[in-house]
């Protein structure tokens, strides 16, 4: 079984573009990518993964090949996958094991979201078809709404304050405000957070992600094939999970078991654990979302994510810095391009591209892809070259 | 790299199921399909992918974990592949890959949808979305628009009389009457096919398929986990190609180079030629793409498939059985489940289980899923257990 390597990853903007179509941002997604493999032949990719909701009613049959026929990768087989908001992050995942099988060398896993140009309507019905449909949705139930619950359970639970959902904004709005890709690139403070209107009780607006338009895609290739290329990033541990669809069918409001899971799984194929990762691009659609995903993917207890990033640690000169990119509350939150998007953050931070917001030398990192409200997880590991062993850099949340 | 088997598959009833919803059809697929496995814990069962376009609006985002949880399928990573008609092909296809991955050991690949329930305009919707949007669908063309532009370029190129494509349908009623499973269980005289109303001309009535609710379902087992079941298949060969989605787009109309390259790829892997085979499930959503079948994947030369069907080659008695389960013709064609329902006949027909229309003791058979109007094709081959080597049995069209 051949391990497999990221050797190539870039994204479009991400914001609100009108005048863009979802083949138009697709291509800049994958000029980008091909960019910085420094350049690819279409003729040696043998595979195609892309991700997408297909939020507006656009090509909903075939959006893959759609999109891979119009950057040129005539015939290639291309496969739609589609599990809500972590559809890229399946998408990579099945990159990853299509490398694994043997049966292809070099795969694209991209995805791409088309959202600003719908009615708000029929923005709200096309998010709302990731919730659970006959007793959420029909219910009219929005996905703010569902993750409101969350957070409200949360605080209720653990005692929190919403100031601690608040710092989640302003984290991620000053490193997105780094990042020349994101969507809402500007800071915002803890009162501004705090003061904002309520989308959803107790969620603000700086609660939320936005809703934006965009696209991402990485290369993954064999060992092999990877070695002709100057940067290669070793997709070290790969996991998933499914859960129930609708968040009131689960146990636990506190918790989204499948990133548990999903994290278990990637972690044991890596032989890693949160203590040996440099950094982490996590699923942060809503604050309270990155506090969740602090405790499922194991850098702290339960009920200390509060606790964690009131004090700092996840910030870019803390000691795991999460969602360097603004993740998706200011990078922004293109449904199917996300989990590609994580990626192409890795890749950036694994290889020094990563510009104004690069880490000192990070060696490995992690991303977190969550559909829904948790009824799909993905997470990633991802390594530098010639990263040491787990645990003997003496770096990471636990160092 | 492990080989990967079959090891059990089942279907709902394909029909118009008004009271059913699409979790109780894949119920029905799964418990069919677990129960010809002679049981499975769903413990073991490592992975899932499930197809669906999504037809009429219901669960669009995150149905396949809503499906595979409610069949107790707890916490197992599910990827939901659309590639429109080609969808549950393409799962299976990524279940064949995760195995040769060495990452999964069993794996269920399966697919369904609810069609009947929709109105007529709503379908015309769904079923446009699969077309290209731009150009076919929002300019008012039809799926049967669109193959019959595809039906009066074949017959103009090659002086082919309708009469063929009539007998397409008569032969898949026929083996559809014998399918207890099967949407339209009843014969069509030529008569019947010849002077039914014309839906897009030169397609009649009886050149269409129906519109059809239903779900299927197989397991793919490593060469390992297969050994402890009873019945084993063996997938020899595996392809997949994409092409433009759009029917104008592409350079021909007479043939769909999508499957040409799929089928192309299948044989290479399974060191088979059509010459190899026993019987084919091919794609006949309309008459003309059966024809059209016989030429991509070289059970004939161009312009040969009305002679082909004519001499009654295709028949359950002739050379190389064709549809033998009624095809998407009899048997229906709900949408997400036809690639994995091929899959189902390709089993029973290789263990033996094929009831009234069993072949006599086939050894090998292909299956062919188009998506779309050929924008995705995917093709499998496969073998019984002991199956001689490729030529070496006699048997086959070309024999």
């Amino acid at each position: 079984m051949s391990d497999a390597y990221l050797v190539g990853a870039g994204q479009s903007d991400f914001g609100a573009f009108p005048e863009e179509s979802y083949r138009s941002l697709f291509r800049a997604a994958y000029e980008a990518a091909e960019g910085s493999a420094g350049g690819v032949d279409p003729g040696d990719v043998d595979e195609a993964y892309v991700g997408t909701l297909g939020v507006g009613g656009r090509q909903l049959g075939l959006p893959g090949p759609a999109v891979t026929e119009h950057v040129g990768l005539h015939g290639v087989p291309c496969t739609r996958v589609e599990n809500a908001c972590a559809a890229s992050g399946y998408a990579l995942r099945s990159a990853v094991m299509a490398v694994k099988s043997g049966m292809v060398d070099l795969t694209l896993a991209g995805g791409f979201e088309v959202m600003t140009d719908a009615s708000s309507e029929a923005t709200r019905y096309w998010l709302g078809v990731s919730g659970e449909t006959e007793w959420e949705r029909m219910a009219g139930t929005t996905f703010s709404g569902v993750y409101a619950q969350m957070a409200d359970a949360y605080m209720r639970e653990y005692g929190v304050e919403r100031e601690s959902l608040s710092r989640v904004a302003v984290k991620n709005h000053a490193n997105g405000a780094k990042n020349p890709r994101a969507h809402l690139r500007f800071t915002c403070s803890l009162e501004d957070a705090e003061s904002a209107p309520v989308v959803a009780d107790p969620l603000t607006l700086y609660h939320c992600c936005p809703t934006t338009d965009g696209a991402a895609a990485v290369f993954v290739a064999s060992e092999e094939v990877a070695a002709s290329f100057d940067d290669r990033v070793r997709i070290a541990g790969v996991g998933a999970a499914s859960d129930r669809v609708g968040l009131f069918q689960r146990d636990t409001y506190t918790s989204i078991p499948a990133s548990k899971r999903a994290a278990a799984a990637a972690y044991e194929i890596a032989g890693v654990g949160p203590d040996d990762l440099d950094f982490a691009e996590v699923h942060d659609c809503f604050a309270i979302a990155e506090l969740l995903a602090y405790e499922d993917l194991g850098f702290c207890g339960r009920g200390e994510a509060a606790a964690l990033i009131d004090s700092g640690a996840t910030d870019p000169d803390g000691r795991l810095p999460v969602n360097t990119s603004g993740g998706l509350k200011s990078k922004g939150h293109p449904i199917g391009a996300t989990g590609a998007g994580q990626a192409v953050e890795a890749f950036k931070q694994l290889t020094g591209g990563a510009g104004d917001r690069q880490l000192s030398d990070p060696r490995r990192g992690l991303t977190h892809n969550v559909g829904g409200s948790g009824g799909a997880a993905v997470v990633h590991v991802f390594e530098a070259e010639g990263a040491d062993p787990a645990g003997a850099d003496g770096r990471g949340v636990g160092a």
